[in-house]
């Protein structure tokens, strides 16, 4: 049985935007996995894994720490399972996909969605993740709800060409889900789980892909305590 | 033989940044093709295609337009030889990746070069390549120049994700060269015939991934009269 470890809201929420990549690449290759649930703050918790972020997987005696590090590990441990990458080009192609997201959606989501997540972090995180967000954004929360209609209009902007793609293919991968789609679902997971506002319109391309992300594996993603 | 028609700038440039992605998908699949240069304003010569843009190729019977439509073409018929997408999986996500570029890096390479690219076109395309680009920038080619360390910082932060990326792979697809590469490249490539500013720092991990593609083929890409 692998173990995951992972960032724990109030109500039990699962709200780590990396560990969701995590989780669905482990359910793409139809493997269980058991929750272990942490607090932002608690870097003790996963000392063992020799850093101080989520996730972390333990599969057999192999740590695994970083949530691109786990799909590889996963994608060459599993070979025989469903691919995540689909060879070499897929998988040099979803780096610089996973980067993408990382330095542009993330954090073009963050200010729209951060004082509600805020709001669900673990009472146990409050004081350190309002300290860490504001050092991020340098402003406080509330100056940052304050601004979201701005946030909101940056992060349309940002997902255009996805927008595009997803009006051609049903998946960022084309006909079938594969990790890249979970990357760029990460963050409106993220956003699902904490925050109230749907930063989607519901005619948006990005929308009915959602859907078909959350319907996969059983209803896995959707089956979660929201906002 | 294979014809590729593609836009033709002074002295025999060639300069269309969608061309180049054809030309390397035609050297990448180890075919040999034709020029056939035609001017931006000459829509006669390429009527035979059904569009108003190049590239397009003539393949035996078959008449494809569009790049990405010409890249589809040459993976489906010549599936045998090296691959451009890998499979599925990175088809799907080099059709995300070709719209990113298009939409991102694209426009935000125009306005650092258009003016240098104005400058090279072929003189029976000036006016027309004038009103075309200061129609699409709003200003004139020659405000254009004057706010061009402003586009040149846009285009920076723009690329910051695949800098990121080609500081851990040498390619965008890996340890070797696939069609998303030669998607990037091809702004790159504009850029390099037409513009005598280069955009990238000696020392930007992007210079260095370029240089890789223009070594392969035997220089291919880099044997071309330049600015």
């Amino acid at each position: 049985m692998i173990t995951l470890w992972e960032l724990k809201g109030r109500e039990d929420r699962r709200y780590s935007v990396f560990s969701w990549r995590a989780r669905l690449a482990l359910r793409h290759k139809g493997l269980e996995f058991e929750s272990q649930p942490v607090l932002l703050s608690d870097k003790k918790a996963i000392e063992f894994s020799g850093g101080k972020t989520v996730p972390v997987i333990r599969d057999g005696e192999r740590v695994v720490r970083d949530s691109w590090k786990i799909a590889e590990h996963l994608e060459a441990r599993y070979a025989e399972r469903p691919t995540l990458f689909g060879g070499p080009i897929g998988q040099g192609l979803a780096l610089a996909w996973n980067a993408w997201v990382d330095r542009v959606v993330v954090p073009a989501m963050m200010p729209v969605i951060v004082a509600d997540v805020h709001e669900r972090v673990d009472p146990g995180d409050d004081a350190f993740f309002r300290k860490q967000f504001e050092g991020y954004l340098k402003m406080t929360l509330e100056e940052s709800r304050a601004q979201r209609d701005k946030a909101l209009e940056r992060l349309q902007r940002a997902l255009e060409p996805v927008r595009s793609t997803l009006k051609r293919q049903p998946f960022v991968c084309g006909q079938a889900p594969a990790y890249a789609d979970y990357v760029l679902f990460s963050p409106f997971q993220w956003a699902r789980v904490m925050c109230p506002l749907d930063p989607l319109g519901a005619d948006d391309p990005l929308a009915a892909w959602r859907e078909r992300v959350l319907d996969l594996y059983g209803g896995f993603a959707r089956k979660v305590k929201t906002a």
